[in-house]
C-alpha cells in the first residue's frame, strides 16, 4: 500500500499523487514561501475510498490524526482547543484542473464553545461569528446536501430586517440571530444537531470532498473534457488564514504577467478585509494589484519577488491566490496562468528571451488554439488598441469593399447599438441577417428558396454568393444542425457553455453566444426583443462579438480577419518551421487565397482545384456537356483552354516558385447543369415542346442524374471517358507553366489525377497527360519538369498503393483526399451525415467528427498501409514517393500529428489555417521525436 | 537451345511443347493407332521465329529436312519425287485450342510435273487436279495473302459455264482451265510464278503458319479468351491422306459418347469421298456414324476400339477426326470432347462407374457452367425429350399459374411461329414484350413511365411487378447497357459471338441472340420484320430460345426453369458436398425461394432480408415514418411486429432446422415514401394547401431525401436512431423462433446488424437486441440460443475487424456484404456505374465486373485482412468467428474459390445458384488443397 497522506514539507510534489493544488502547496513549501501549513490526502485514496463502499481504507484516519499533530505543532495552535484553537480548510484538488466542479469546506473546527473562546482571543466577534455562520452554511450544503434555500431566505430576511445590503454589515446581535437560526434549520432539515466535535466535522468534510468527485456536474465536466474518471481528487487540509480579519488583511489573485497582452508586469486584483469567495462573488469592487505598491510597499515587493521565484521554478506565467492576515502574506495556490492567444506568443517569446525556456519549449507553449485566436475575425473599432498590431485586411468583406480605410470609415460612422450579451461559446465576430428557422436557413443557403428579405450581407460558398445568416433560437437541438451549418453565427437565449449550441456550434467553427436571456434578450414569436423595447425581426441585421464575453449589437459592424500575425507569434512560427519535419501547403485555387497563404509562409499549393474555372465559364461548359460528338466538344474546349491557361498563369505567378499541385476536373457533370425541378416547372408552366432547348437540357440533366453522385461519373472517370477534357486541362497547365517560367519565375507543376481506384486508370490518365505535354513542348520548342500523381481517396487506391506507385511511370506522388476517403471508408455521405452524426457524437458512438479530425483507428490504419505499401513499391524503382494530404483535416492539429507519425511529407490546408498547421507541425516533432520520412512511424 | 523438331514417334507428348494437335498425334502414335506419319515444330520455335525478325532460328531448317527424310522412310514416298511423290499438310496447333484462328496449308508438294505423274500413278485425274487447285488457292490465301475474290469468281464462273453446282462435279478439262486460270491469277497478283519447288512451298507454308500466330483475328481471340500472347503455335507437318480418293474413301468426325446426352455410344458424322473441309462446308449431307456399322463393319469396329483406347488413355470423352483412304483408316486428331451441361454430369458419372476416373476427378469434370446450363430456363415443348428428366416447376411464371399441367397445356395450344434465328450468345429462353429503345426500357422497369402497350408478361423485381421486356436492336453499344439490364432477353440483327451484345449480355446473365439478320430478320423503323412479311411492333410478344442456336418465335411460349437436377448431377453434387470445405447457404427471404434452396440442399439461409416485410405493410410503414414521436411510432410498430413474426415463422419452418441469418432493416426510409415528382405534380395541379396531407408527406420526403443515399441514414444508423424498430424486429424474430421451436423444429436464428462501421455501433445494437430478447424470454418463460453478428460492408468495419470481433460480446459472426463493400471500396455506385463500367471493361481498365466477381487485388486484400484480424481477435476470447459472404458474388465460382482461400465458412447465393456454388465449393478444395479454416490461406 503506497503512502496516502503527505505533509506539505515532505518533499513530494507529484501532481498525479497530490493533485494540482496539493502539489503547488508542497512546491511552495519547498521554495520556502509563506503558506498556511497543512497536508494532502492523495488522489488515489479517493478512488480507494469510493471503491471501498465509501469507507476509509484502513489506517487512513490514523495518518490524518498524526498529520494534524504536525500542523498543530507548526501553527502553535490546537484543533478543538478552546484556548488556542486551530481552524482548517478542507479543499478538493485533482491532478487535472476542474475549476468549481468539486467541493470545499472552510473554517472546519469551529463550534459554539470555540466561537466564544475565539471572540475573546481575537477581540473581533463579527469576524468570528461570520466565520461560524459560513461554516454551518457550507457544511449543510457540501457535507449534508441540504437544500440551501431556507438558509439564504433567512440571511435575506435578516439583512432586510437590519436594513443593510451586505453580509458584513450585520452586527453582532444580528449575526447571533442568524447563527441560531442556521443551527435550527440544520436540526430541522438534517434531523440532528450541527456536529460540535471538530474531528467529526473534519471526518465528514473529508468524506464529502471524496464524494464530490462523483457528483453529476463533475462527471459531466470530465465527460466533456475527456478527463478519465478513475484519477480521483486529493484532499488538502490546511490551517485557515483570514483575509477578513480586519483592515490590515485582505485577499487577492494575480497573474505574474498580463494574461491578455503578455506584458511582463504583475497583474491582478485585491480586496481588503475579505475572504476569497468575496472576490468571486463580486460584491465589492476590488482594487488593482498595482495600487498595493503605494499602500503596502513591502508586501507588494514580496509579491513581486515571489512571482519571479515561482516563474523561475515553473518556467511559466503563474496564476496566484494569496491572503494577507494582519499584514502577513500567505500564498494559497499557484498554477500556470491561462492567457489569450495574443498573450501566449508574447509570453513564450519573452520567457525564451529571459533564458527561462528553450526555443522548443517556447514553441510548445503556444497552442494551435492560440494561433487560431490570433486570426479570429473581430469587429473593427475605431482606434481600437487590441488590433493595432494587425495589418488588417477584411477577408470576409474585402472582395467587395477592397480597402481597410473604407472599412474603418464605415466602422466609425455605423457603430451599432449593443442590445445584449451572453456566454462566449464560439469566439470571433460575425454580422448577418437574423433567421429563426433552421429549415429556412438551409433552404436559403442551398438556394432552394429565395431569402424573404432584402439581402445586404453576403458571403461566398465555393462560387455561389449566399446571404450571411445568424441563427437565433431559444436553444438548439440536433434538429437544428443543418441550420447551424448554414449560418455564420448562432445566438441562443438559454443554455450554458456545454449546451448543444455551444458544443456543436464551436465544433463546426461558428461564432456562438449562448444564454443571452440573462441580459434581457427574449424570443417572442417571430422577433427578438430587448427589455428596452428594441425589436429585431427576421432578416434584420445583427452583429455578435465574442471574446471574453458574448456581445450582441443590432446593425452591421465591419468585421475583419487579420492576415498578419503578431510579431512574437511570427517569430515563434519561424522557430516552429525550423523544428517541423512535415511541410505545410495550402488548398487555394484563387489568386487572393494563394496570396494569403504565401503571406502566411506556406511551402506550396497542395490542392488547386480547377472546378471554379468551369463554373466561371458555365455557358461554355453546358454547351460542351450538351455536345453530342467529340468534334463539337473539342471546339468548345479550344475556347476553354485559354481561360484556364490565364488562370494558371495567375496562380503560378502568385505561388512564385513554390510547387503547386493542380487537380484535374473532379465533380460530376450534373453539377454544371441547371436544377431539374426548375427546368420541369418551366416546361410545365410554359408547356414547352419536347424539342425545346429546355426539354433537351432536361434530358441531359436526367441522363447525368445519379443515385449516388459521390460514387458516380466524376474524377478520372470523366477524364478517361472524355479524354479531350484531360488534354485541354494539361495543355492549359503546361502552356501556363512555360509562359511563367519564361518570365523568370520557377514553376513546379504537379498534376493530380482525382478519384483513382485502379492503377490502370492512373496509367491511362498519365498517358493522356504525358502525350499532351510532349505535344506542347514540341510546339513551344521548350520543356520543363512536372510530376503526375494521384489522389488517394478511394479505399481501393490505398489498399493497392503498391500497384499505384510501382514502376517509373507509377504515381510520382500521393495526396490523401481525406474528405472522400472518409466518406467511402466510413460509408458516410458528408452531405447526409447531419441526420445521424450529431446523434453519434452525442452518444459517443464516434468520438470526433471525422470530417474535422482524421479517424485514426480505421481510416488511419488504411492510410498507414497505403504509405508503407506505396513507399516500399516506389523505392524498388529508386523513386522517393512524396505523400501529402489535401483534405480539410490537413489543418487540424491532431490530424497533423497523425500525418507526421505516418511520415507524410506535407499537409495542405486552407490559407487561414496555415499558421495553425505550421505550429502543429512543430508540435508533432516535439511530441513524437523523429520519424522516418520514408515509411513513417509504426502506428499502434 | 532446346530441341525444336519432334517426330511423332519420339515419345514426346507435352502439349506445351507440341501444341494440342501435335501432342495428340504423338500420343496416338505411341498408342499404335494408324496415323499419317509426320513431325511437329515446337511452339517455342514460333516465338523464336517471330522474335528473330521472322527468320528461322539457326539449324531449324536442317532439322526439318532431316525429319522429312524420316517421313519419306515411313511412308515409302519421296517429297518432290515425280515417280512416287509425298504430299504433306502443314497445320498450326497451339497448346490452347484456338479453333480456326490460325492457318493451314494442305497438299504441299504438288506442282505441275507431279500432278501429271500422280494422275498416272492414281489413275484419278479429277482428284489430283482438284488437290492441286486447292493447294494453289490455299497457298495464295494463307502464304501470299492474296485477295481470294478473283479466285472465287473464276471458280464460280467455271461452274456456271459448266452448268454444275458443286466443285466435285467439274470434269477434267474444266479443272485444267481452272488450274491454269489460278496460276495466271497468282502470277498477276503476286508478281511471280506459283513456286514449283516442293521445298520452297514447304518453307513458305511453315513461315505462314508461324506468322498466322499474330494475325488480327488470332490476337483478338487471345485477348478475348485471356490466352497469353507468348506461347506460340506449333507447326505439324504430316503425310497427306485423302478422303476424297474415291468411293471407298471418306472423312468423318466422331464423339466417343453423345455430347448432348452423354449416352455411351459413339456419335458423329461421315462423308464418303470427301476431305475434312467438305464436312465443314456443309455442301453435302453427311451420314450418321452408326450407318458405317452396316456399310463397313470392320472399320466401324476399328473406330469403336480406337475410341475406347483413346478414352482409356485420356480418361475422357474424345472428339476425333479421321479419314478413310481406300478403305484404310487414319486418325487425324483427337481431343477432349465438348459437351452440354446435361451430358457433362452423365459422362463424368459414367466414367467414374467404369473405373476410369475417381470421384474427385468426376467432380472436376463438371463445370459450373454445366450446372448452370442444367438450370437454364427453357421452352416447354409438348413431349419434349430433353426435359423429360426434370420435375418441372415454372419458377418465372409459377407464381401466377401454379401448375405444370396448365403450363404444358398452354404449351400445346399456344405454339408460336418461328420467325428467325441467330447466334446463341446467352443461353436459355425468354418470353417478353419487344422494346426497341434502351431508355424506354429502363424507364418502364424503373416505373418512371408506364409501358405504352398492354402488359401481359410480367416478372418481379424485389417486390415490384414489372413488364418482361426483350430488347431488340440492330446492335448494342455501351449506351444500351441500362436497357440491357432492364430486359430479360436481347436480340440483335448484327454482330457475332464477340459483339457487345453477346459479351455484355451474357455477362449480365441475359438470354441473347445476335446476328439474326442472317435469317432475314430486319429492323425497319419501329418494327421488326421478316422476309415472309411478319411484322413485330413495340410491345408485341416474342420468345427467344437459345441452346445450340438462337431461335426467335413470335408469340408467347411457356418458359420453365427446372428446380430439380438430372440424377447424375445430383449424385456428383453430393460427392462435391463431401469434398467441399466451404458451405453453401442461400439468400432467400420468402417461403418459395427458401423451398427452392432447400431442395437444392442449401446448408442454411445466409441472408434473409426483412425489407419486403416493410414493403408489404407500406401504409403502416409510411404512417410510422410520418409519426413525430416515439410513442406514435411504437403504436404502429406494435401492429408490425405481428406481421413480421408470421413471416419469420414461415421462414423458420421452411428452412427446417438449418441456421438462418436475418438482417435487420437496411434501406433508407425514403425508399418507403412516395415519389417526390409525383407528389409535387399533384400538389401543383390540384393547388393543395401547405397543410394538406400531400404537402406534409412531401416535407417528409424532402427531409429524408439524400444526396448519396447509399452512404446515408440506413442500416444500423436507422436502428440506433429509432431503437424501437430494432426492438420490434428482434421481438418478431425471437417470438417466431420460440413458437417454431415449440412445434419441434430446431431453430438457429442469427441476427445480423447491417451497415456497421464502428464497434460502438455494433455494441449499441447488440444491447438493444439482447435486452429485447431477454424481455421476450421472460415473457414466454423459455429461452433459446441465437447469435448476433455484423455485416462487413463498410471498409472501416473490415479494417477494424479486430475491434468488431473482440470480447465475448463482440460480433458472433461476420458476413461480407460484398455488394456494398465493393461499392464503397471501389467508389462505384452500382446504380450509376452503367455510364462508365462498360467503357472500363471494354478498355480493360478493369477486368471483370466487380458486382459479379470479387475484385481480388483491392477488395480481396481488404477481406483477407478482415478475416485474419477478426479471427485472431475472437480467438483471444476463445471464440471461433464464423465468417461468410452474402453478396451476390457468393454464387460466382471464381469468387467462391477466393472465399475458400480466405478460409470463409460459407458463401450464400440466390436459390438457383446453390447447385453451381456447391460444385464450385468442391472445385475450390480440389484446386487449392486444404485451407486452414481459422485464418485462411495466405493470399499472394
Amino acid at each position: 500500500m503506497s503512502k496516502r497522506v503527505f505533509l506539505f514539507s515532505e518533499g513530494e510534489t507529484n501532481k498525479d499523487v497530490l493533485g494540482g493544488k496539493g502539489a503547488s502547496l508542497s512546491t511552495m513549501t519547498n521554495l520556502g514561501l509563506p503558506i498556511p501549513f497543512g497536508f494532502t490526502i492523495s488522489t488515489q485514496t479517493c478512488i480507494e475510498f469510493l471503491n471501498n463502499g465509501k469507507n476509509y481504507p484502513e489506517g487512513l484516519w490514523d495518518s490524518v490524526l498524526l498529520s494534524m499533530k504536525e500542523v498543530e505543532k507548526i501553527s502553535g495552535k490546537q484543533f478543538g482547543n478552546v484556548d488556542n484553537p486551530l481552524l482548517v480548510s478542507v479543499r478538493s484538488g485533482a491532478a487535472i484542473s476542474m475549476p468549481g466542479m468539486m467541493d470545499t469546506v472552510l473554517n472546519v473546527g469551529l463550534n459554539n464553545d470555540i466561537v466564544n473562546a475565539m471572540i475573546k482571543l481575537t477581540n473581533n466577534s463579527r469576524f468570528v461569528k461570520d466565520a461560524y455562520r459560513r461554516l454551518i452554511q457550507m457544511f449543510s450544503d457540501v457535507v449534508c446536501n441540504l437544500n440551501l434555500e431556507p438558509f439564504n431566505d433567512l440571511l435575506d430576511q435578516t439583512k432586510h430586517d437590519a436594513g443593510v445590503e451586505h453580509d458584513f454589515e450585520l452586527n453582532d446581535d444580528q449575526l447571533d440571530g442568524l447563527i441560531s437560526g442556521y443551527l435550527q434549520l440544520f436540526r430541522e432539515n438534517f434531523g440532528s444537531e450541527f456536529p460540535q466535535d471538530p474531528y467529526t466535522q473534519l471526518d465528514l468534510a473529508v468524506k464529502a470532498v471524496f464524494n464530490s468527485w462523483n457528483n453529476k456536474r463533475a462527471i459531466d465536466y470530465r465527460n466533456h473534457e475527456n478527463i478519465p474518471h478513475d484519477i480521483g481528487t486529493a484532499v488538502n487540509i490546511q490551517s485557515m488564514v483570514f483575509g477578513n480579519y480586519g483592515d490590515s488583511s485582505g485577499t487577492g489573485v494575480l497573474f505574474t504577467r498580463n494574461p491578455s497582452t503578455g506584458e511582463n508586469r504583475i497583474y491582478g486584483e485585491f480586496l481588503i478585509n475579505a475572504q476569497g469567495e468575496d472576490v468571486v462573488a463580486g460584491i465589492r469592487t476590488p482594487i488593482s494589484i498595482s495600487s498595493l505598491q503605494d499602500k503596502w510597499p513591502d508586501i507588494y515587493k514580496e509579491l513581486v519577488d515571489i512571482s519571479k521565484k515561482l516563474e523561475h521554478h515553473y518556467k511559466d506565467v503563474q496564476d496566484i491566490e494569496f491572503t494577507i492576515e494582519e499584514s502577513k502574506l500567505y500564498m494559497l495556490q499557484t498554477r500556470n496562468g491561462k492567457r489569450t492567444g495574443a498573450a501566449s506568443a508574447k509570453i513564450a517569446f519573452d520567457l525564451f528571451s529571459e533564458g527561462l525556456i528553450t526555443k522548443e519549449e517556447a514553441v510548445l507553449r503556444v497552442t494551435p488554439r492560440d494561433v487560431e485566436e490570433s486570426l479570429f475575425p473581430s469587429v473593427v473599432w475605431e482606434n481600437q488598441q487590441k488590433s493595432s498590431y494587425y495589418d488588417l485586411i477584411n477577408i470576409e468583406q474585402a472582395l467587395q469593399t477592397k480597402s481597410l480605410n473604407e472599412l474603418k470609415k464605415s466602422a466609425s460612422t455605423k457603430i451599432a447599438d449593443k442590445i445584449g450579451h451572453g456566454l462566449p461559446a464560439g469566439p470571433g465576430a460575425a454580422t448577418g441577417h437574423v433567421i429563426f428557422d433552421s429549415d429556412l436557413a438551409e433552404k436559403i443557403i442551398k438556394g432552394t428558396i429565395e431569402a424573404p428579405f432584402e439581402v445586404t450581407m453576403t458571403r461566398s460558398i465555393g462560387d455561389r454568393v449566399v446571404p450571411r445568416l445568424i441563427l437565433v433560437k431559444k436553444e438548439t437541438s440536433p434538429e437544428d444542425f443543418h441550420g447551424m451549418v448554414a449560418s455564420v453565427g448562432i445566438l441562443t437565449m438559454r443554455g450554458g457553455l456545454t449546451s448543444h449550441a455551444a458544443l456543436v456550434g464551436r465544433q463546426i467553427g461558428k461564432r456562438v453566444i449562448v444564454g443571452s436571456s440573462v441580459s434581457g434578450l427574449e424570443l417572442r414569436g417571430d422577433s427578438l426583443g430587448t427589455k428596452s423595447g428594441v425589436v429585431v425581426k427576421e432578416g434584420d441585421i445583427i452583429t455578435i462579438e465574442i471574446f471574453d464575453e458574448g456581445l450582441v449589437y443590432v446593425g452591421a459592424l465591419p468585421i475583419i480577419t487579420p492576415d498578419k500575425l503578431p510579431n512574437e507569434l511570427e517569430t515563434i512560427l519561424d522557430w516552429a518551421d525550423e523544428i517541423a519535419k512535415i511541410k505545410v501547403r495550402t488548398n487555394a485555387d484563387k489568386r487572393n487565397d494563394t496570396t494569403v497563404a504565401v503571406n502566411f509562409k506556406t511551402t506550396g499549393t497542395g490542392l488547386a482545384r480547377t472546378e471554379h474555372q468551369f463554373f466561371d465559364a458555365l455557358d461554355l461548359v453546358r454547351e460542351m456537356i450538351l455536345a453530342d460528338t467529340v468534334v463539337e466538344r473539342r471546339k468548345i474546349l479550344d475556347k476553354m483552354v485559354k481561360l484556364q491557361r490565364n488562370d494558371f498563369i495567375d496562380l503560378f505567378t502568385t505561388i512564385n516558385g513554390l510547387p503547386m499541385t493542380i487537380r484535374l476536373l473532379d465533380p460530376p457533370l450534373h453539377e454544371f447543369l441547371p436544377n431539374e425541378l426548375e427546368l420541369r416547372q418551366r416546361i410545365w408552366r410554359e408547356q414547352l415542346h419536347p424539342d425545346s432547348e429546355e426539354s433537351r437540357v432536361l434530358r441531359k440533366v436526367l441522363y447525368y442524374q445519379e443515385s449516388n453522385p459521390m460514387l458516380g461519373l466524376r474524377g478520372t472517370r470523366l477524364g478517361l471517358l472524355f479524354p479531350e477534357i484531360t488534354e485541354m486541362q494539361t495543355r492549359a497547365i503546361i502552356e501556363a507553366a512555360i509562359q511563367v517560367k519564361a518570365q523568370g519565375i520557377a514553376v513546379f507543376p504537379e498534376i493530380m489525377v482525382p478519384l483513382v481506384g485502379f492503377r490502370t486508370e492512373f496509367s491511362e490518365a498519365r498517358k493522356i497527360i504525358d502525350s499532351t505535354a510532349e505535344k506542347v513542348f514540341k510546339e513551344k520548342q521548350t520543356r520543363l519538369d512536372y510530376l503526375v500523381g494521384t489522389m488517394i481517396e478511394i479505399p481501393r487506391a490505398a489498399l493497392t498503393a503498391d500497384e499505384m506507385a510501382a514502376g517509373v511511370d507509377g504515381a510520382d506522388f500521393f495526396s490523401f483526399g481525406t474528405n472522400d476517403l472518409h466518406q467511402m471508408t466510413l460509408g458516410f455521405s458528408r452531405d447526409d451525415v447531419a441526420k445521424f452524426l450529431p446523434f453519434y457524437l452525442e452518444n459517443k458512438i464516434i468520438e470526433e467528427d471525422p470530417f474535422q479530425t482524421i479517424e485514426e483507428t480505421g481510416v488511419g490504419r488504411l492510410m498507414n498501409m497505403c504509405v508503407e505499401l506505396g513507399r516500399a513499391s516506389a523505392s524498388k524503382s529508386n523513386k522517393y514517393l512524396k505523400v501529402g494530404i489535401c483534405g480539410e483535416q490537413g489543418g487540424d492539429p491532431k490530424s497533423i500529428d497523425f500525418c507526421y507519425r505516418l511520415g507524410l511529407d506535407y499537409v495542405s490546408c486552407s490559407p487561414f489555417r496555415v499558421p495553425v498547421a505550421r505550429l502543429a507541425a512543430a508540435h508533432a516533432t516535439l511530441h513524437n521525436g523523429d520519424v522516418d520520412p520514408k515509411y513513417g512511424k509504426k502506428l499502434e
